[in-house]
């Protein structure tokens, strides 16, 4: 099956509406059960401390997509939010470029906030200017990103979830959290009935310095990605393990305590994407998927609500 | 406990984390069980068919989000969503921009997304120029909702969530499901601890005109809050029943097969409000609210995570 039939497979058994923009979908009741079904299971593999798991909002501050360095290298996949910012007096010219379609936009005002581009961005700026302890701290994190990216692929949502394991410490402890990440993702999602392929891999990167970028990802093997088909079409990225060197620490000014620049390490899985995983391998009609998968996935047989 | 000491409160128990950003928080997991047992509890009451359950995308197409008015009535509250569009040659430039922080917002192009204004706005995009049953139709919708308007208010986020009940049919209809909402709204409130009061409202709009538009909606009492206390201060609203006359029909060109315009209401839960009011009621400490709220609201004796 093919991206356009897996979408067209998806629309009509109503387990996704498209909203009327590319990439923009509303997610029925069945597919967010799913979802947080693989919510729970993963978080029951985690080890991070009660008070250390976070979700955050799909907001965040402009002032930490600059910092984090991502408005550097993926400005065409970062979304601004702009609103007016006039007065009263100011409002009546506002309406008549709005009504006429002149520009209009152009009388926005970019706010201080962006929306969220990393699940892990926001919980690094809390570290800003900080030590750490040199035994490192784990945090479950998830987060809605944003990627202006219109496609008609399900797999490729503008909006969607990622759900990270995060480590902050020693380059030793980074490296060693995300191999074994890697290693227990693929288990975790290999028991789902999922054909995972672990890959080197590369961010998207803009531009030719960008290129350069991604080239030494890919030498240094920093990251690694979880593949399995979401569609017959290649294999679909549905989770990562990332070692970010000191990069966060280095823009974001975090330290460890016995000295040092803050080294860190990801794994997240998507959440959209694994669902979408699932529903190509086991189909559409989720009362019909495997009795185990759906045990591991703790969906009752009257799926109509995320409960 | 005023706004500023309830806000300290929920950051001290580590309810919430301030992201930096006025408005913008990270959600502890036990904040986050609070919002889905209320999600939960909510929904066992709502009677839209399963196949009419929808998660909405914290974004949305950016003509939804002007045809639906919003626009013209909350410019000041709006989100729309700008990236960089240049090409490869037109980065180096942008970049030298963003570096010395040289208006380098104004390179953005808008994107033909929004920020979600409310969780029902793109439920009405969906049935843009067509007919529908005269019986009327009943959705459940959970949407994330923007409202830029930075404030260190717990209550007034940037970014929260709407649970909605919406019934898009006849005008008798839709009063019809209003005043049901209202009265099994207050009801299923009350019945978590929570002092709700109903009042007659209106909603925020901009500048002169939209004081009129106020006005006529107090008048006409087209819109209602359930309030409750979430400091010593005011009572904020933590849902309100809405009945948008046949606004909705008009601006989205919908109609009913028996002919007219279509009528439309909608019940609203603010998710995030209500935890804050409960937290508010019944304490930081959720092991220590009353057996039967946390038996309401299927909270566990370890309230770690949102299983």
């Amino acid at each position: 099956m093919q991206t356009h039939e897996f979408r067209a497979s998806l629309l009509d058994a109503g387990l996704l509406v498209n909203s009327g923009g590319d990439g923009i979908f509303q997610r029925s009741f069945t597919f967010e059960s799913i979802v947080r079904g693989v919510e729970s299971y993963a978080s029951n593999a985690g080890d991070a401390p009660a008070n250390q798991r976070f979700f955050f909002a799909p907001v965040m501050p402009l002032a930490t997509l600059v910092s984090s360095g991502y408005a550097h290298s993926f400005p065409n996949l970062m979304g601004v939010v702009s609103s007016f910012a006039g007065s009263d007096r100011e409002l009546p010219a506002f309406l008549g470029k709005l009504d006429t379609d002149d520009h209009w936009m152009s009388e926005l005002t970019a706010s201080d906030v962006a929306l969220s581009s990393a699940a892990c961005h926001p919980l690094f700026s809390n570290f800003s200017h900080q030590s750490i302890p040199e035994e490192g701290l784990l945090y479950e994190i998830q987060g809605v990103c944003f990627r202006h990216e219109p496609s008609i692929d399900p797999a490729r949502m503008q909006s969607f979830r990622q759900h990270e394991f995060v480590y902050l410490g020693t380059s030793d402890g980074a490296l060693a959290h995300r191999d074994k990440w890697i290693e227990l993702g693929s288990d975790l999602l290999r028991e789902l009935g999922l054909d995972v392929q672990v890959v080197v891999a590369n961010d998207p990167f803009f531009g030719r310095a960008g290129r350069i970028l991604a080239n030494g990802q890919i030498e240094k093997e920093l990251k690694f990605e979880l593949t399995a088909p979401i569609s017959s079409d290649a294999p679909g990225a549905i989770a990562s393990g990332n070692y970010h060197e000191d990069h966060m620490g280095r823009v974001f000014d975090i330290t460890i305590l016995a000295g040092g620049p803050m080294h860190s390490a990801c794994f997240g899985l998507g959440l959209d994407r694994i669902t979408l995983a699932l529903i190509y391998a086991h189909g559409t009609d989720v009362s019909q998927w495997p009795r185990d998968v759906r045990a591991l996935l703790s969906i009752s047989n009257s799926t109509t609500g995320p409960s």
